[in-house]
């Protein structure tokens, strides 16, 4: 049998500033991009990469922690590892002195969530597949081992698990069609927060121009006018047909919510973006209450499968935008995924990747756990900068065929 | 009037290894125990000195956000930083990039803790007078301009807050009296998770031949017999009047803390402590349903005070352990507590920072806003490398009376 070893490990403080407002929102202004970059170098020629996204500044806080984090890794071998990732996993996120820093949550989270993430793009590159193929190739019992369900069997055990994904066999051959068609992205880039009418009708005709029929603006304004003028314009602009979601990154506080939201419900948004603070169960709670059957999205924040178990109890959001480069990597993305398809609630990640390694786990979840809502966000502010950026024709993201989870930079990026 | 100015900031990385099993859980063996030190500098000839607490790994991590947070404390004069400090508050933990790496939790929001105790020290030390008589001093509108309400007004608006302060002001002289006759202190040290059991008896019998008559013992085995074996002996030792906790520090799922609580109510515990995941609000509000009037303690892990307000909301907890070194410090301390107060729940906090801190804001919450059960956890391990130790005398925590929060180190610490 074929062995890769895990040679080293680098971190890598990876920064690209944005410019004219693009990225901006209600509480992030100007912000640069970066990624917390772990390197998995082997004994077999190609390296393991993963990446934990933030707005630059602390970036290299992350890094550090990788650094530290990931040090246990050394002189692994990868298929040892990843035979029975679950418990790699578990003692990674237990260990005693970073589980302190957390648990499970902010800067050693993120780190764990880079270094999960180089371990999976690592073993689709040694299988010469693209990391959809790799995890659709896995049968339900491995699919099961390389997941941590301590503190979650309350809401679903193993045995619930298998049975989903076996479950998912049936009609998957149907299923697995979007490899060829692709499936459908939506624009986050028409409406940044910072970015004046002009430009919002602007960039919505040219998205649709370019086969979009979905797109996000961006609210949470101090001046809620501001924000129906623009959700106004860019429905006026778009038409009816088309799907507009709108995003307060976290801006309002309850009250705010139940205030604005209401009058956003004229421009009939598909959803509504982090209405509150990610922490507030509860809040989120009564704001689905009392707005159903518009959708309370969010998960971009949310930092584990805890938290989201305790949103999926309470009947707290109706669209699920966990993040593999928020929570810890794809190990637990997939274990969220498994909850929520439980729940029956739609994964539709937050591409804090730009998609790269989304592209591929929407794909897992559509075609062998059935999540009926296939559909992601495209954000195309660093293609320049990935070796093998996602590809949208005519608005519809398209299979990836390049072996790993496509989070290689282009040489000299760093 | 003075003037204050802060010139430079330090962090500083305080290491402290205990031995022979001190500090031990279920969760965390073998403790480092460790401080992410912030020290601001002035023109005035001395420092404000804010502590996080950490298991040592990873130290460096907090330290290294702490150094970067505080940048923008310098130049800035002290009474001006104080006379605002909600707003100055909001402004450090919202600052967007180092948001995105919590919000408000792990390792920014430890930084953020040290760097808040720093400027509340420091304070103090200006005015010459213990942290606990510095806010004792304060109107009801000077603590409230002290506090950022963001996203917890929906369950203690602002004006909430300063009718439970102005509330506080009746029966006050009386609960000064607190300050000559000291308040009780609980001994966490007789049943660390890896002594053996005749060091348990040991401990216990010398804890209460010093005067406590109330002390922890940490469960969580993996072995519940282990955990029902010596809640009985810590229980027939100590004898039916004294007052024993019990700490899991995390260590059970759900179903395994139904499992185990069960057994452990035949020692009548005082209360079952951290009994599974600090973010899991809603196992916690299904233990406090199955077990009441056993008491539901927990909060050293939780991280800020949107949990906490879900905390309370979800009648979810008994005791609130809200600790200044792992919420962002002080400020966030005190609304916490003020939102504990409205909803009737004791505060006794976890003691990160081994009481030094604490030791005041109890008697502030005591005296100021009516906390009816004063009492506090006491643990010995690194009185060697304070200036200023906490004194317990017959088991009884005495005011301290020293100028700050007491959280100088003895003079080569470092």
């Amino acid at each position: 049998m074929r062995t890769v070893r895990i040679t080293a490990v680098e971190a890598e403080d990876q920064q690209f500033p944005l410019t004219g407002g693009a990225g901006s929102d209600a509480v992030h202004t100007s912000p640069v991009y970066a990624y917390a970059v772990c390197r998995l170098k082997t004994d077999a020629g190609f390296d393991g990469v993963g990446i934990a996204f933030t707005l630059g500044t602390g970036n290299e806080i992350v890094c550090l922690a990788v650094k530290h984090l990931a040090q246990s890794l050394i002189g692994r071998e990868l298929y040892e590892l990843m035979s029975r990732f679950g418990a790699e996993f578990a003692a990674l996120t237990d260990s005693p002195a970073y589980r302190w820093l957390g648990p499970h949550k902010g800067v050693v989270h993120l780190a764990l969530a880079s270094i999960v993430n180089a371990c999976f793009d690592l073993w689709a590159k040694a299988e010469g597949v693209p990391l959809w193929r790799l995890l659709l190739d896995r049968s339900p019992e491995e699919i099961l081992s390389l997941l941590d369900f301590r503190y979650v069997e309350d809401v679903l055990t193993k045995e619930e698990a298998l049975e989903i994904l076996r479950a998912g066999q049936t009609g998957r051959a149907e299923r697995e069609t979007v490899l060829q068609s692709g499936y459908r992205g939506y624009d986050t880039s028409v409406g940044w927060f910072e970015y004046p009418d002009e430009a919002v009708m602007e960039n919505t005709k040219r998205a649709m121009e370019k086969g979009f029929t979905a797109m996000k603006l961006k609210v949470g304004s101090a001046d809620p006018e501001r924000d129906i003028r623009r959700a106004e314009l860019i429905r006026k602009t778009a038409g009816d047909a088309a799907t507009i979601m709108v995003d307060a990154n976290q801006q309002w506080t309850l009250h705010k919510a139940l205030e604005v939201i209401r009058r956003l419900r004229d421009i009939d948004p598909y959803w509504v973006e982090e209405p509150t603070d990610p922490d507030d169960v509860l809040a989120h709670q009564t704001l689905r209450r009392a707005f159903h059957p518009i959708r309370i999205a969010l998960g971009e924040h949310v930092p584990n499968k805890v938290i989201f178990k305790n949103y999926l109890q309470a009947g707290a959001l109706d669209i699920n935008q966990v993040d593999a480069v928020r929570v810890g990597g794809i190990s637990e993305f997939l274990l969220i995924s498994l909850m929520s398809r439980k729940f029956g609630v739609p994964v539709i990640p937050h591409v804090g990747d730009m998609g790269q390694i989304h592209q591929h786990l929407v794909l897992y979840n559509h075609i062998a756990l059935g999540h009926p809502h296939l559909f992601l966000e495209a954000i195309p502010h660093l293609r320049q900068y990935f070796r093998h950026p996602v590809r949208l024709e005519n608005g519809y993201y398209a299979a990836p065929q390049v072996p790993g989870s496509s989070c290689d930079f282009v040489d000299g990026t760093v």
